[in-house]
């Protein structure tokens, strides 16, 4: 292990090449941009490694990446990633532009670097190192990277469902986790749902001169209005029948989050706030964090939002807004329900566009798998695993749970202060090092897999 | 009479040539765009009819332009007209661009031809056309053009205080009136004022992944809620203090405001809605419509509007808004209220952007003027005038009114679906023509205008 690690060291600055590389070329799914040519390059790396790859098509969407490399064992892990990116806007709060990634404080800035190129990356760089020494992985690895995830996976279920034989492995490692706020690597063992909709209204024919605003609707107002009926400023979501489902957090879970806590005050202070919502702290914070399901305003606009007054009664509006789940809410259940809350408080005005939906997923802690993620960590990392028994966030993981058993681990190199999602994402080279080599030993850890109940 | 009008149908097309070549500069006071330029076209134009014309400067803002031209008799009109217009926002809605002027229907197409370039050339043309016959104007005539009215006329007052002596005059004509749903003529003798604010809040120090929703503040949540409690959808406005200072309207403007009635069902079919706001018909719309004070947001941004999904949390979000106010509401007052009810709500995040204070005004309709221009008007129109006695819009009457008792009236081309602040605004070429005329009768009838009291 220790040569292989030293390897990494050697080909560290070969490595960040290549990742710079790759976040150079734009692949926006949003967008339908540079999909392509994102997916190519990607592609020629894992061939020059000696991963067969080949592009599966998508019916009405973008290709899929699959690849494959035999070990010496029986044990095979496959590899969850994703090559598409959030778009990049707003573009003018970019210190370094996003797809220009530079260098700056020991991190790579640029849009995609940390979700989810660079962790990619590190899974390649991993069996690039191994197979630099070694003549063969000890482990099958197989590897599903998508090109939709940022828009909500809308085929990868129907792809997946296509391909059980294919991608039969006995774990799947997940595209990306973050080290918690104080600097402890995590693992993760689940993701929230997601349901993402479009709300609009059209209140009259065309704008009005605002004169008009004692007589003609306003769809701002009518939008407003309606969104204000859904949570309430202490961010309790007032949808009836909302928090049904959602699934009583066990007591072992409680321990396990109990680590969390403490990291709290580094988000704050990050977010310049003077206290977090509600003013959570210790293990209510991580609690709410990985099990409190939300009602967010990705967005919203409504008539004239340019430079100085116009006095116009706008006759559209809309919100991007999107509901993040927890096990046992599902996304389509939760779309009836919005249906009906804004009918019964006679906003039967605003329509409901759905953008996407990802239902909620978690694998149990007791897996081995987790003990086997542990120990390969502890060859690379000073300081012990968290584990997150959920994610905060959203992934497609229930694609691969709804048909399998097989326990899904996010492990990778993200850190709280990445900005996902937002100006000046970045990923910490640090990071990055040593999750090339977790994943190495990890590997070669997976040889001692016990399959669960046999 | 019959000779001038006849020049009016004869020079029509010359008339219409020059309104196209003025709406096809744009002047956009908002965003700073071709003031210079519209300024000097319009004052060649008067000077070549042989009004003598200078450009005022005005300390931080727009030129006002001067003009005078003396008549037979020893009354003086003083007109306020101004040239600046809207933003053209949204371009994609126009069917012709804004400054590509074009004739449809009988009607111009453009931004501003109606508000308010179309009917300061009606002024203009009026002039044109006696010059044409006769050796002088009936009565001395003055004009105050102003090129911030669109911003909410911030420099005005201080203009007008300053040059009371120049602007001294029997009446003042305002810059337009609108032809009633039923194609009645209208005189206009009020105006409301208006308090315009934007409202500005940042929740976090940068946008946030969504996943953060239970722990981060949202700035697009945060301005809905406060949004929410100023108004509630029944349209009344629930800042505490707000309606305390209006006037009730006397019973002797009922009966003018009966004869508005029966236009609101044009205006409901215009704007292809099931009902007015609340329901309102008859006298009860007239009064709503010209008495009621409002609350209007006029755009609201926040967060990721573009095309597809984005999954963030937003850290800034903002809200434009005008208050039309009736008299005796003082927007400053007004503006303090606001505050207070912020903070009382819990929104002290919530920061207010004063753009522009415009206090309301009121000509009493006794005034022998109305009776003036309503005969004037019978020589032209085949249906009786309808007294609008305030108009439903803003204008900076009350800079005149404050400081002299001369009566101001509204008359002129406009009409209910000129779309005036919205795409497609535009002007009837037909009510072109009988403005001109109005204009001219009205300059010969003033001779024998009685000044109050005297």
């Amino acid at each position: 292990m220790k040569e292989l690690f030293k390897k990494v060291d050697q080909n560290l600055n070969h490595m960040l090449q290549d990742v710079i590389e790759i976040c150079r070329q734009p692949s926006i799914a949003a967008q339908n941009i540079g999909m392509n040519e994102t997916a190519d390059m990607i592609m020629a790396k894992m061939n020059s490694i000696g991963i067969k790859t080949r592009k599966m098509p998508v019916k009405n969407g973008n290709d899929v990446i699959y690849g494959e490399i035999k070990g010496t064992s029986d044990k095979t892990v496959l590899f969850y990633d994703h090559y598409d990116v959030q778009p990049p806007e707003p573009l003018e709060q970019w210190i370094s532009p996003p797809f220009e990634p530079e260098i700056r404080d020991g991190k790579i800035f640029a849009r995609g670097v940390s979700d989810n190129k660079g962790p990619l990356y590190t899974r390649l760089h991993a069996i690039e190192t191994i197979l630099g020494i070694a003549e063969k992985l000890p482990i099958n690895v197989k590897f599903l990277i998508e090109g939709e995830e940022e828009i909500g996976s809308p085929n990868l279920e129907t792809f997946v469902l296509a391909n059980k034989e294919l991608l039969q492995a006995d774990v799947c490692v997940w595209e990306n986790a973050h080290k918690a706020e104080n600097d402890h690597p995590v693992i993760r063992l689940g993701n929230k749902g997601m349901l993402y909709v479009e709300l609009r209204v059209k209140a009259a024919a065309t704008d009005y001169h605002s004169r008009f605003a004692p007589i003609i609707p306003n769809a701002a107002w009518r939008l407003i209005w309606a969104l204000s009926t859904l949570k309430d400023v202490n961010e309790k979501i007032l949808i009836k029948g909302f928090y049904d489902n959602v699934r009583s957090v066990p007591e072992e879970e409680y321990t396990v989050l109990g680590a969390m806590a403490g990291q709290e005050e580094k988000i704050r202070e990050r977010a310049q706030i003077k206290e977090l919502l509600n003013g959570v702290r210790g293990i209510d914070f991580a609690n709410k964090f990985l099990n409190a399901p939300t009602c967010t305003v990705c967005g919203i606009s409504s008539g004239y939002t340019g430079q100085g007054s116009k006095t116009v009664l706008p006759c559209y509006a809309m919100a991007k807004l999107d509901f993040r789940l927890v096990v046992d809410q599902d996304p389509y259940e939760i779309l009836g329900l919005l249906r009906k809350h804004l009918d019964e408080h006679g906003f039967n005005d605003i329509e409901i566009v759905p953008h996407s939906t990802t239902k909620p997923s978690k694998t149990p802690i007791t897996d081995s798998v987790v003990k086997i993620a542990r120990e390969a960590g502890n060859l690379v990392y000073d300081k012990p695993f968290i584990i997150e028994p959920c994610a905060a966030g959203t992934g497609p993981r229930y694609v691969f749970s709804d048909w399998t058993d097989m326990p899904i681990i996010g492990i990778g190199p993200g850190y709280p202060g990445a900005l996902n999602h937002a100006p000046n994402e970045n990923l910490v080279i640090r990071d990055y090092c040593q999750a090339v080599k977790h994943i190495i030993a990890f590997l070669y850890q997976m040889k001692q897999y016990q399959v669960p109940n046999s």
